[in-house]
Protein backbone atom coordinates (compact mmCIF):
# COMPACT_ATOMS: atom_id res chain seq x y z
CA UNK A 1 0.00 0.00 0.00
CA UNK A 2 1.91 2.97 -1.25
CA UNK A 3 0.84 6.52 0.32
CA UNK A 4 -0.39 7.62 -3.79
CA UNK A 5 -2.24 4.30 -3.77
CA UNK A 6 -4.26 4.98 -0.24
CA UNK A 7 -4.95 8.52 -0.80
CA UNK A 8 -6.27 7.72 -4.85
CA UNK A 9 -8.19 4.71 -3.33
CA UNK A 10 -9.61 6.80 -0.37
CA UNK A 11 -11.05 9.10 -2.85
CA UNK A 12 -12.69 6.59 -4.83
CA UNK A 13 -14.54 5.65 -1.53
CA UNK A 14 -15.19 9.52 -0.89
CA UNK A 15 -16.29 9.95 -4.71
CA UNK A 16 -18.76 7.00 -3.74
CA UNK A 17 -19.88 7.96 -0.29
CA UNK A 18 -21.05 11.40 -1.72
CA UNK A 19 -23.21 9.50 -4.46
CA UNK A 20 -24.71 7.28 -1.91
CA UNK A 21 -25.46 10.90 0.86
CA UNK A 22 -26.44 12.63 -2.11
CA UNK A 23 -28.83 9.89 -3.23
CA UNK A 24 -30.74 10.35 0.17
CA UNK A 25 -30.14 13.75 1.71
CA UNK A 26 -33.58 16.02 2.04
CA UNK A 27 -35.26 13.27 0.70
CA UNK A 28 -38.26 11.62 2.69
CA UNK A 29 -36.23 8.73 4.54
CA UNK A 30 -37.02 6.69 7.86
CA UNK A 31 -35.15 7.79 10.91
CA UNK A 32 -34.37 5.01 13.20
CA UNK A 33 -33.35 5.37 17.10
CA UNK A 34 -30.17 3.54 18.14
CA UNK A 35 -30.27 1.84 21.46
CA UNK A 36 -27.83 5.05 22.79
CA UNK A 37 -30.57 7.28 21.29
CA UNK A 38 -28.83 8.80 18.50
CA UNK A 39 -30.51 8.36 15.10
CA UNK A 40 -29.91 6.54 11.89
CA UNK A 41 -30.92 6.37 8.61
CA UNK A 42 -30.79 4.10 5.67
CA UNK A 43 -28.44 6.20 3.96
CA UNK A 44 -25.57 5.05 6.90
CA UNK A 45 -26.32 1.53 6.49
CA UNK A 46 -25.74 1.70 2.94
CA UNK A 47 -22.80 3.53 3.22
CA UNK A 48 -21.08 1.48 5.24
CA UNK A 49 -21.99 -1.09 3.18
CA UNK A 50 -20.75 -0.44 0.16
CA UNK A 51 -17.83 1.26 1.63
CA UNK A 52 -16.82 -2.00 3.51
CA UNK A 53 -17.50 -3.95 -0.25
CA UNK A 54 -15.07 -2.14 -1.58
CA UNK A 55 -12.26 -2.41 0.62
CA UNK A 56 -12.89 -6.17 0.92
CA UNK A 57 -12.78 -6.80 -2.49
CA UNK A 58 -9.45 -4.69 -2.90
CA UNK A 59 -7.81 -5.40 0.54
CA UNK A 60 -9.32 -8.83 1.80
CA UNK A 61 -6.78 -9.27 4.39
CA UNK A 62 -7.16 -5.94 6.12
CA UNK A 63 -9.48 -5.20 9.34
CA UNK A 64 -12.76 -3.18 9.24
CA UNK A 65 -14.38 -1.70 11.78
CA UNK A 66 -17.92 0.55 11.26
CA UNK A 67 -19.94 2.59 13.05
CA UNK A 68 -23.24 0.28 11.99
CA UNK A 69 -21.90 -3.18 11.65
CA UNK A 70 -18.78 -3.22 14.51
CA UNK A 71 -15.28 -5.15 14.09
CA UNK A 72 -12.58 -5.34 15.81
CA UNK A 73 -9.30 -3.55 15.71
CA UNK A 74 -6.29 -5.57 14.46
CA UNK A 75 -2.93 -5.59 14.79
CA UNK A 76 -1.94 -5.08 10.97
CA UNK A 77 -3.95 -2.40 8.56
CA UNK A 78 -7.23 -1.54 9.90
CA UNK A 79 -10.09 0.42 7.98
CA UNK A 80 -12.65 2.50 10.46
CA UNK A 81 -15.50 3.76 8.68
CA UNK A 82 -18.22 6.39 9.93
CA UNK A 83 -20.89 6.29 6.89
CA UNK A 84 -22.53 9.66 8.46
CA UNK A 85 -20.81 11.88 11.28
CA UNK A 86 -23.28 14.43 11.93
CA UNK A 87 -26.70 12.36 11.48
CA UNK A 88 -28.88 14.94 12.55
CA UNK A 89 -27.72 17.23 10.70
CA UNK A 90 -28.05 15.39 7.69
CA UNK A 91 -31.94 14.46 9.42
CA UNK A 92 -32.27 18.49 9.57
CA UNK A 93 -30.85 18.79 5.93
CA UNK A 94 -28.11 20.68 7.40
CA UNK A 95 -25.27 20.13 4.68
CA UNK A 96 -22.07 19.93 7.50
CA UNK A 97 -22.57 15.80 8.04
CA UNK A 98 -19.55 13.84 6.37
CA UNK A 99 -18.55 10.45 5.91
CA UNK A 100 -14.79 9.68 7.97
CA UNK A 101 -12.62 6.82 7.14
CA UNK A 102 -9.42 5.89 8.66
CA UNK A 103 -6.47 3.86 8.16
CA UNK A 104 -4.49 2.46 11.12
CA UNK A 105 -1.70 0.69 10.74
CA UNK A 106 -0.02 -0.99 14.14
CA UNK A 107 -3.26 0.66 15.72
CA UNK A 108 -2.52 4.16 14.78
CA UNK A 109 -4.29 6.29 12.45
CA UNK A 110 -2.22 7.25 9.58
CA UNK A 111 -4.30 8.15 6.91
CA UNK A 112 -7.94 10.02 7.24
CA UNK A 113 -10.35 11.35 5.36
CA UNK A 114 -13.32 13.54 5.96
CA UNK A 115 -15.34 13.89 3.08
CA UNK A 116 -18.48 16.55 3.19
CA UNK A 117 -20.92 14.88 0.00
CA UNK A 118 -23.23 18.35 0.64
CA UNK A 119 -20.67 20.77 0.19
CA UNK A 120 -18.55 18.70 -2.31
CA UNK A 121 -15.66 19.01 0.45
CA UNK A 122 -12.88 16.80 0.49
CA UNK A 123 -9.84 16.46 3.29
CA UNK A 124 -7.25 13.99 3.39
CA UNK A 125 -4.50 13.96 5.52
CA UNK A 126 -1.06 11.88 5.58
CA UNK A 127 1.73 12.22 7.06
CA UNK A 128 2.67 16.24 7.39
CA UNK A 129 0.05 16.85 4.28
CA UNK A 130 -3.42 17.96 4.11
CA UNK A 131 -5.44 18.85 1.43
CA UNK A 132 -8.95 20.04 0.68
CA UNK A 133 -10.11 19.01 -2.78
CA UNK A 134 -6.38 18.17 -3.25
CA UNK A 135 -5.04 21.58 -2.89
CA UNK A 136 -2.95 21.23 0.76
CA UNK A 137 -4.00 23.55 3.70
CA UNK A 138 -2.64 24.28 6.97
CA UNK A 139 -4.11 25.21 10.55
CA UNK A 140 -4.06 29.02 11.62
CA UNK A 141 -1.33 30.02 13.51
CA UNK A 142 -3.62 31.06 16.45
CA UNK A 143 -1.82 30.63 19.89
CA UNK A 144 -4.37 33.08 22.15
CA UNK A 145 -7.39 32.07 23.82
CA UNK A 146 -8.71 35.49 23.54
CA UNK A 147 -8.24 35.10 19.59
CA UNK A 148 -9.60 31.50 19.30
CA UNK A 149 -12.73 30.22 16.95
CA UNK A 150 -13.90 27.26 19.35
CA UNK A 151 -16.54 24.70 18.21
CA UNK A 152 -18.20 21.81 19.84
CA UNK A 153 -20.76 19.51 18.67
CA UNK A 154 -23.41 20.09 21.26
CA UNK A 155 -23.10 21.22 24.49
CA UNK A 156 -25.50 18.37 26.08
CA UNK A 157 -22.34 16.09 25.76
CA UNK A 158 -20.36 18.03 28.75
CA UNK A 159 -21.60 17.13 32.04
CA UNK A 160 -21.04 17.72 35.34
CA UNK A 161 -17.41 18.85 35.51
CA UNK A 162 -17.45 18.67 31.75
CA UNK A 163 -19.53 20.98 31.41
CA UNK A 164 -18.66 23.48 34.08
CA UNK A 165 -14.67 23.36 32.49
CA UNK A 166 -16.23 24.17 28.50
CA UNK A 167 -18.10 27.20 29.79
CA UNK A 168 -14.99 28.27 31.31
CA UNK A 169 -13.07 27.56 28.03
CA UNK A 170 -15.91 29.28 25.74
CA UNK A 171 -16.04 32.26 27.82
CA UNK A 172 -11.98 32.38 27.59
CA UNK A 173 -12.38 32.37 23.63
CA UNK A 174 -13.54 35.15 20.77
CA UNK A 175 -16.48 32.87 19.64
CA UNK A 176 -17.98 29.83 20.24
CA UNK A 177 -20.15 27.52 17.72
CA UNK A 178 -21.99 24.37 18.39
CA UNK A 179 -23.63 22.15 15.80
CA UNK A 180 -20.33 21.11 13.78
CA UNK A 181 -19.50 17.56 14.14
CA UNK A 182 -16.96 16.33 12.02
CA UNK A 183 -16.63 19.68 9.83
CA UNK A 184 -15.37 21.59 12.75
CA UNK A 185 -11.81 19.53 12.59
CA UNK A 186 -11.87 19.83 8.73
CA UNK A 187 -12.47 23.69 9.17
CA UNK A 188 -9.88 23.49 11.68
CA UNK A 189 -7.48 22.03 9.42
CA UNK A 190 -8.07 24.59 6.77
CA UNK A 191 -7.09 27.65 9.35
CA UNK A 192 -10.75 28.72 10.07
CA UNK A 193 -11.44 27.46 13.37
CA UNK A 194 -8.52 27.19 16.04
CA UNK A 195 -9.94 24.92 18.62
CA UNK A 196 -12.51 22.08 18.78
CA UNK A 197 -13.75 20.27 22.15
CA UNK A 198 -15.44 17.61 22.31
CA UNK A 199 -16.30 14.29 24.61
CA UNK A 200 -18.15 11.10 24.23
CA UNK A 201 -16.81 10.32 21.07
CA UNK A 202 -15.79 6.71 20.01
CA UNK A 203 -13.02 5.21 17.51
CA UNK A 204 -15.30 5.58 14.75
CA UNK A 205 -16.18 9.22 15.08
CA UNK A 206 -12.85 10.34 15.79
CA UNK A 207 -9.61 7.93 14.11
CA UNK A 208 -10.25 9.98 10.60
CA UNK A 209 -9.87 13.19 12.19
CA UNK A 210 -6.53 12.83 13.53
CA UNK A 211 -4.12 12.40 10.50
CA UNK A 212 -6.45 15.68 8.72
CA UNK A 213 -5.67 17.72 11.53
CA UNK A 214 -2.28 16.43 12.39
CA UNK A 215 -1.30 16.76 8.86
CA UNK A 216 -2.16 20.37 8.50
CA UNK A 217 -0.08 21.35 11.45
CA UNK A 218 -2.51 20.92 14.65
CA UNK A 219 -2.54 18.95 17.61
CA UNK A 220 -5.41 16.13 18.65
CA UNK A 221 -5.28 14.78 22.20
CA UNK A 222 -7.79 14.08 25.13
CA UNK A 223 -8.48 16.57 27.90
CA UNK A 224 -5.73 14.98 29.87
CA UNK A 225 -3.34 15.81 27.08
CA UNK A 226 -3.11 12.12 26.20
CA UNK A 227 -3.15 10.82 22.84
CA UNK A 228 -6.62 9.63 21.20
CA UNK A 229 -6.12 6.06 20.84
CA UNK A 230 -9.10 3.10 20.87
CA UNK A 231 -9.06 3.35 25.00
CA UNK A 232 -9.32 7.21 25.13
CA UNK A 233 -11.92 8.48 27.49
CA UNK A 234 -13.70 10.15 24.55
CA UNK A 235 -12.67 13.33 25.25
CA UNK A 236 -10.45 15.38 22.79
CA UNK A 237 -9.38 18.46 22.23
CA UNK A 238 -7.86 19.70 18.68
CA UNK A 239 -6.22 22.57 18.24
CA UNK A 240 -4.29 24.84 15.67
CA UNK A 241 -1.02 25.25 17.69
CA UNK A 242 0.76 23.88 20.71
CA UNK A 243 0.04 27.37 22.80
CA UNK A 244 -3.63 27.23 22.22
CA UNK A 245 -3.43 23.46 23.18
CA UNK A 246 -1.92 24.22 26.34
CA UNK A 247 -3.83 27.08 27.33
CA UNK A 248 -7.06 25.07 26.87
CA UNK A 249 -5.88 22.08 28.74
CA UNK A 250 -5.40 24.45 31.77
CA UNK A 251 -8.37 26.02 31.50
CA UNK A 252 -10.31 22.49 31.02
CA UNK A 253 -8.54 22.12 34.65
CA UNK A 254 -7.26 18.83 33.61
CA UNK A 255 -3.72 19.34 33.47
CA UNK B 1 -44.15 48.52 -6.49
CA UNK B 2 -45.57 45.20 -7.70
CA UNK B 3 -44.83 41.79 -6.24
CA UNK B 4 -43.20 40.91 -9.50
CA UNK B 5 -40.94 43.89 -8.92
CA UNK B 6 -39.66 43.64 -5.59
CA UNK B 7 -39.15 39.94 -5.53
CA UNK B 8 -37.06 40.68 -9.15
CA UNK B 9 -35.48 43.77 -6.95
CA UNK B 10 -35.06 41.44 -3.78
CA UNK B 11 -33.07 38.78 -6.70
CA UNK B 12 -30.65 41.93 -6.98
CA UNK B 13 -30.15 42.53 -3.61
CA UNK B 14 -29.12 39.14 -3.22
CA UNK B 15 -27.05 38.92 -6.05
CA UNK B 16 -24.90 41.89 -4.34
CA UNK B 17 -24.94 40.49 -0.97
CA UNK B 18 -23.86 36.98 -2.67
CA UNK B 19 -20.67 39.26 -4.16
CA UNK B 20 -19.44 40.80 -1.11
CA UNK B 21 -19.97 38.02 1.31
CA UNK B 22 -17.99 35.53 -0.55
CA UNK B 23 -15.11 38.33 -1.23
CA UNK B 24 -14.79 38.21 2.75
CA UNK B 25 -15.50 34.49 3.35
CA UNK B 26 -12.69 32.71 4.54
CA UNK B 27 -10.20 35.45 4.22
CA UNK B 28 -7.92 36.86 6.72
CA UNK B 29 -10.45 39.47 8.23
CA UNK B 30 -10.67 41.37 11.42
CA UNK B 31 -13.13 40.52 13.87
CA UNK B 32 -14.38 43.59 16.17
CA UNK B 33 -16.74 42.96 18.80
CA UNK B 34 -19.56 45.43 19.17
CA UNK B 35 -21.37 46.25 22.89
CA UNK B 36 -23.56 43.20 22.89
CA UNK B 37 -20.50 41.66 22.95
CA UNK B 38 -21.03 39.82 19.72
CA UNK B 39 -18.77 39.82 16.50
CA UNK B 40 -18.44 42.22 13.72
CA UNK B 41 -16.85 42.41 10.75
CA UNK B 42 -15.77 44.83 7.51
CA UNK B 43 -18.50 42.58 5.51
CA UNK B 44 -21.36 43.08 7.64
CA UNK B 45 -20.80 46.78 7.62
CA UNK B 46 -20.28 46.61 3.34
CA UNK B 47 -22.59 44.59 2.45
CA UNK B 48 -25.46 46.98 4.35
CA UNK B 49 -23.58 50.28 3.08
CA UNK B 50 -24.64 48.55 -0.24
CA UNK B 51 -27.75 47.65 -0.30
CA UNK B 52 -29.21 50.96 1.49
CA UNK B 53 -26.75 52.56 -1.50
CA UNK B 54 -29.16 49.98 -4.02
CA UNK B 55 -32.53 50.41 -1.88
CA UNK B 56 -32.12 54.47 -1.77
CA UNK B 57 -31.28 54.88 -5.60
CA UNK B 58 -34.51 52.74 -6.52
CA UNK B 59 -37.15 53.84 -3.73
CA UNK B 60 -35.80 57.79 -2.25
CA UNK B 61 -38.30 58.02 -0.31
CA UNK B 62 -38.38 54.27 2.05
CA UNK B 63 -37.19 54.42 5.27
CA UNK B 64 -34.69 51.77 5.94
CA UNK B 65 -33.68 49.97 9.53
CA UNK B 66 -30.37 47.60 9.54
CA UNK B 67 -28.30 46.12 12.35
CA UNK B 68 -25.26 47.84 11.75
CA UNK B 69 -26.49 51.34 11.10
CA UNK B 70 -29.92 51.65 12.87
CA UNK B 71 -32.66 53.50 11.17
CA UNK B 72 -36.92 53.92 12.51
CA UNK B 73 -39.73 51.68 11.12
CA UNK B 74 -41.83 54.22 9.40
CA UNK B 75 -45.82 54.22 8.11
CA UNK B 76 -44.72 53.49 4.64
CA UNK B 77 -42.65 50.81 3.09
CA UNK B 78 -39.13 49.88 5.64
CA UNK B 79 -36.43 47.73 4.10
CA UNK B 80 -35.24 45.96 7.19
CA UNK B 81 -31.55 44.77 6.81
CA UNK B 82 -29.45 42.26 8.18
CA UNK B 83 -26.85 41.79 6.37
CA UNK B 84 -24.81 39.19 8.02
CA UNK B 85 -26.77 37.33 10.53
CA UNK B 86 -24.66 34.28 11.99
CA UNK B 87 -21.67 36.19 12.26
CA UNK B 88 -20.36 33.82 14.75
CA UNK B 89 -20.51 31.39 11.47
CA UNK B 90 -19.38 33.67 9.29
CA UNK B 91 -16.14 33.93 11.59
CA UNK B 92 -15.56 30.66 11.85
CA UNK B 93 -15.72 29.19 7.77
CA UNK B 94 -19.00 27.60 8.49
CA UNK B 95 -21.22 28.64 5.53
CA UNK B 96 -24.47 28.95 7.36
CA UNK B 97 -24.52 32.15 7.74
CA UNK B 98 -27.13 34.54 5.56
CA UNK B 99 -28.03 38.29 4.24
CA UNK B 100 -31.82 38.90 5.55
CA UNK B 101 -33.72 41.55 3.97
CA UNK B 102 -37.53 42.48 4.77
CA UNK B 103 -39.97 44.65 3.02
CA UNK B 104 -42.59 46.36 5.44
CA UNK B 105 -45.82 47.78 4.68
CA UNK B 106 -47.54 49.57 7.19
CA UNK B 107 -44.84 48.01 9.79
CA UNK B 108 -45.76 44.43 9.11
CA UNK B 109 -43.72 42.10 6.99
CA UNK B 110 -44.85 41.42 3.59
CA UNK B 111 -41.64 40.22 1.86
CA UNK B 112 -38.90 38.57 2.98
CA UNK B 113 -35.15 37.26 1.92
CA UNK B 114 -32.55 34.89 2.98
CA UNK B 115 -29.70 34.89 0.98
CA UNK B 116 -26.96 32.05 1.83
CA UNK B 117 -24.10 33.15 -0.11
CA UNK B 118 -21.90 30.44 0.64
CA UNK B 119 -24.09 27.65 0.16
CA UNK B 120 -25.84 30.20 -3.26
CA UNK B 121 -29.83 29.11 -2.19
CA UNK B 122 -32.00 32.01 -2.01
CA UNK B 123 -35.29 31.88 0.09
CA UNK B 124 -37.86 34.69 -0.51
CA UNK B 125 -41.20 34.61 0.52
CA UNK B 126 -44.48 36.98 -0.27
CA UNK B 127 -48.16 35.87 0.61
CA UNK B 128 -48.61 32.23 0.46
CA UNK B 129 -45.87 31.78 -2.15
CA UNK B 130 -41.93 30.69 -0.80
CA UNK B 131 -39.57 29.73 -3.35
CA UNK B 132 -36.07 28.59 -2.77
CA UNK B 133 -34.05 29.43 -6.53
CA UNK B 134 -36.73 30.44 -8.08
CA UNK B 135 -38.84 26.79 -6.97
CA UNK B 136 -41.59 26.93 -5.04
CA UNK B 137 -41.24 25.38 -1.27
CA UNK B 138 -43.69 24.44 1.59
CA UNK B 139 -43.40 23.61 5.12
CA UNK B 140 -43.31 19.86 6.45
CA UNK B 141 -46.59 18.54 6.89
CA UNK B 142 -45.15 16.99 10.91
CA UNK B 143 -47.73 17.23 13.58
CA UNK B 144 -46.06 15.58 16.70
CA UNK B 145 -43.43 16.73 18.53
CA UNK B 146 -42.18 13.28 19.07
CA UNK B 147 -41.33 13.28 15.33
CA UNK B 148 -40.26 16.83 14.87
CA UNK B 149 -36.34 18.18 14.12
CA UNK B 150 -36.09 20.98 16.13
CA UNK B 151 -33.14 23.09 15.68
CA UNK B 152 -31.77 26.31 17.96
CA UNK B 153 -29.49 29.16 17.33
CA UNK B 154 -27.89 28.86 20.90
CA UNK B 155 -28.56 27.14 24.25
CA UNK B 156 -26.63 29.84 25.64
CA UNK B 157 -29.79 32.31 24.23
CA UNK B 158 -32.00 30.67 26.59
CA UNK B 159 -31.93 31.95 30.58
CA UNK B 160 -33.51 30.98 33.82
CA UNK B 161 -36.97 29.63 33.08
CA UNK B 162 -36.32 30.06 29.12
CA UNK B 163 -33.64 27.17 30.04
CA UNK B 164 -35.93 24.84 31.49
CA UNK B 165 -38.10 25.43 28.79
CA UNK B 166 -35.94 24.46 26.33
CA UNK B 167 -34.64 21.49 27.72
CA UNK B 168 -38.52 20.20 28.23
CA UNK B 169 -38.96 21.06 24.40
CA UNK B 170 -35.91 19.29 23.15
CA UNK B 171 -36.58 15.92 25.28
CA UNK B 172 -39.95 15.68 23.49
CA UNK B 173 -38.76 16.20 20.00
CA UNK B 174 -36.70 13.30 17.93
CA UNK B 175 -33.70 15.40 17.73
CA UNK B 176 -32.34 18.87 18.32
CA UNK B 177 -29.60 20.90 16.60
CA UNK B 178 -28.07 24.20 17.29
CA UNK B 179 -25.82 26.53 15.61
CA UNK B 180 -28.19 27.21 12.92
CA UNK B 181 -29.51 31.35 13.10
CA UNK B 182 -31.68 32.15 9.44
CA UNK B 183 -30.50 28.73 8.31
CA UNK B 184 -33.05 26.81 10.30
CA UNK B 185 -36.01 28.92 9.14
CA UNK B 186 -35.17 28.44 5.38
CA UNK B 187 -35.06 24.65 5.62
CA UNK B 188 -38.50 24.85 8.06
CA UNK B 189 -39.50 26.49 4.60
CA UNK B 190 -38.00 24.08 2.93
CA UNK B 191 -39.86 21.23 4.73
CA UNK B 192 -36.19 19.99 6.23
CA UNK B 193 -36.68 21.15 9.35
CA UNK B 194 -40.26 21.50 12.01
CA UNK B 195 -39.55 23.90 14.44
CA UNK B 196 -37.46 26.70 15.24
CA UNK B 197 -36.86 28.57 18.95
CA UNK B 198 -35.12 30.89 19.46
CA UNK B 199 -34.79 34.05 21.88
CA UNK B 200 -32.85 37.69 22.19
CA UNK B 201 -33.80 38.18 18.45
CA UNK B 202 -34.13 41.50 17.37
CA UNK B 203 -35.91 43.02 14.35
CA UNK B 204 -33.19 42.78 11.93
CA UNK B 205 -32.81 39.00 12.57
CA UNK B 206 -36.53 38.03 12.66
CA UNK B 207 -38.43 40.41 9.92
CA UNK B 208 -37.21 38.58 6.84
CA UNK B 209 -37.80 35.03 8.53
CA UNK B 210 -41.63 35.62 9.03
CA UNK B 211 -43.05 35.89 5.03
CA UNK B 212 -40.14 33.17 4.31
CA UNK B 213 -42.02 30.81 6.93
CA UNK B 214 -45.52 31.82 6.61
CA UNK B 215 -45.53 31.57 2.82
CA UNK B 216 -44.12 28.36 2.58
CA UNK B 217 -47.29 27.40 5.29
CA UNK B 218 -45.76 27.81 8.22
CA UNK B 219 -46.50 30.25 11.35
CA UNK B 220 -44.46 32.25 13.26
CA UNK B 221 -45.07 33.68 16.89
CA UNK B 222 -43.32 34.90 20.33
CA UNK B 223 -43.44 32.04 22.56
CA UNK B 224 -46.41 33.33 24.23
CA UNK B 225 -48.71 32.54 21.24
CA UNK B 226 -48.59 36.57 19.32
CA UNK B 227 -47.48 37.85 16.50
CA UNK B 228 -44.20 38.73 16.21
CA UNK B 229 -43.69 42.76 15.24
CA UNK B 230 -41.22 46.14 16.54
CA UNK B 231 -42.43 45.35 20.05
CA UNK B 232 -42.01 42.05 20.41
CA UNK B 233 -40.25 40.36 23.39
CA UNK B 234 -37.49 38.31 21.28
CA UNK B 235 -39.03 34.94 21.39
CA UNK B 236 -39.65 33.32 18.53
CA UNK B 237 -41.66 30.14 17.50
CA UNK B 238 -41.72 28.96 13.74
CA UNK B 239 -43.15 25.84 13.20
CA UNK B 240 -44.46 24.03 10.14
CA UNK B 241 -48.02 22.89 11.32
CA UNK B 242 -50.79 24.52 13.69
CA UNK B 243 -50.66 21.42 15.59
CA UNK B 244 -46.93 21.40 16.23
CA UNK B 245 -47.28 24.80 17.44
CA UNK B 246 -49.78 24.20 20.00
CA UNK B 247 -47.85 21.47 21.41
CA UNK B 248 -44.54 23.38 21.50
CA UNK B 249 -46.18 26.21 23.43
CA UNK B 250 -47.50 24.33 25.88
CA UNK B 251 -44.11 22.28 26.31
CA UNK B 252 -42.83 26.07 26.59
CA UNK B 253 -45.31 26.34 29.34
CA UNK B 254 -46.20 29.79 28.16
CA UNK B 255 -49.87 29.19 27.29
Amino acid sequence: MSPTDTCKFLDSLGDEARVLALKHFRTRFHVATKPDETPVTAADFEIERRLRELILSRYPLHDIVGEEEGGEIGDGITWVIDPIDGTKSFVAGIPLFGTLVAVLENRFPVYGMIEVPALRERWIGYGNHTVLNGVPCEVSQCIQLRDARLCATDPRIFVGEASEAFAALSRAVRISRFGTDCYAYALLASGHVDLVVDADLEICDVMALIPVVQGAGGLVTTWSGRPVNERFDGTVIAAATQELHAQALRVLGQK
